[in-house]
């Protein structure tokens, strides 16, 4: 029994202020946004479950879950069946000995995908360990989803390997204190010819020697750079749009020029 | 005789409607406006001694300048001699049997740097070659300077590998004819750190079965993204802004991150 692909979809972000430390709350209340925005694909912050600003490794490694057990996946990958909702949440996550920040696709059939964070930002270097994998994409019944994480932003390399790997939308969970990030994503969607949803958390963190204020401005946008859906910069919501990913297939915008295949490769090798 | 390094310069853009054909007077406006602007460093848009829309590939070549002879480049290089002033002009490049849509940096020792469009855009493809070297930078007493030319924007990699070969200020003469790139740049300047000053035209071309009205909107943006100085959409007007080049060579945006440095080479394989 394969899953019908569908041509129209609702996409949405749940931005909301994750309670430090509290697993059990936090995931309740992605699994209970996820529950209202009756979409097909939602995406919730960076680090939802655990909240961002650990005091140490240790800390973090209490609060980091394992992907292959543990109440928190399974009650997850229960609300995805439920909802039938592709949800896309950012998580601490143990993998033995290493601590990765990451991405984590939940399925409706049970299958996940996830992504570690490539690019770590700042004080997060001395926290987890980097991604040891290349950007991926996954083929979906709603279509084809690429993970970046909040700081990969910075890089076009990620928004591009993930348009070159053949994703139609962007799902990037993230804890943003500023807002760089949302002012530039517009040439991310615009560059590749994709969907982006960034998902940003709100709220404001104080437990090392600095006070964090998350700039939350959730968003969803057009492969042509469109806002389709922004949030607030410091509320709780769910905001959502309905978008056709097949549209992200169109790569040429005039009629001769393809912004993926009129790359002059060739030309190209500092990049590496 | 070495020409003393200077640390804080004036830059500009001189964004103005060039008269199709007359290439004559839009020589004599490019060294008017630079005789008027002065500053250290001058932008013009792409193709600013001829107009934009070629009928054919025999009308561009009636209109292309030999880099190597000719009065108009003569006077260009006097231009900047007398006024001290690097001009950086977009020009139909003719050499031998090939046509390209350059970009020439005119410096006042009388030296000259070319870049050679690679990223043509729509109808140029069926008038011009393309270009045919890699992204090269120019090391000058007023910094280090990198060309690209309109279209170019809409692909990362050029302004990365300017980025990436040291640039600390991209100068980008344009014929946009949308107002997606003005917005983009800001990204180019922050995923970079560099300084981008975008030149574009002004005015209506009307020579084919379409009009092409061009948006104006030339900016100077800062190593971090700032505005240091924008035009209107359709009036002939020097922008400029005191600029520090060196900023440009701080890389690190948090006291941990590189955001050359910090690129996952190893895992971007695709991406040539």
């Amino acid at each position: 029994m394969g899953a019908e692909l569908k041509e129209n979809i609702k996409a949405a972000c749940g931005q909301f202020n994750p309670v430090f430390g509290d697993t059990k709350s936090n995931i309740n209340k992605i699994c209970c946004m996820t529950e209202e925005a009756r979409s097909d694909l939602i995406v919730f912050p960076e680090l939802a479950s655990s909240g961002y600003e650990f005091k140490d490794r240790n800390e973090l490694k209490s609060l980091a879950l394992d992907f292959n057990s543990g109440a928190e996946i399974k009650r997850l990958k229960q609300t995805a069946k439920e909802t039938n909702t592709y949800i896309v949440v950012g998580l601490a996550e143990k993998d033995r000995d290493k601590l990765y920040n990451s991405a984590i696709l939940l399925m409706p059939d049970g299958k996940t995908h996830t992504y570690r964070k490539n690019h770590l930002f700042d004080r997060e270097k001395a926290l987890f360990d980097r991604g040891d994998k290349p950007f991926s994409v996954v083929e979906t019944p709603i279509g084809r989803i690429g993970l970046m994480i909040c700081f990969d932003w910075i890089f076009p390399e990620a928004a591009r390997l993930l348009s070159l790997g053949g994703a139609q939308i962007i799902c990037h969970p993230s804890n943003l204190v500023l807002s760089f990030c949302q002012r530039a994503m517009f040439a991310r969607s615009v560059e590749n010819g994709v969907f982006t949803i960034t998902c940003n958390r709100i709220g404001t963190e104080s437990r090392t020697d600095r006070a964090l204020t998350f700039t939350g401005g959730s968003q969803i946008l057009g492969n042509r750079g469109e806002t389709l859906a922004q949030a607030g910069t410091d509320t709780e919501e769910i905001i959502s749009a309905e978008i056709k990913p097949v549209l992200a297939d169109e790569k040429m915008i005039t009629m001769n020029n393809h912004i993926l295949n009129d790359r002059r490769t060739e030309l190209y090798g500092r990049l590496l």
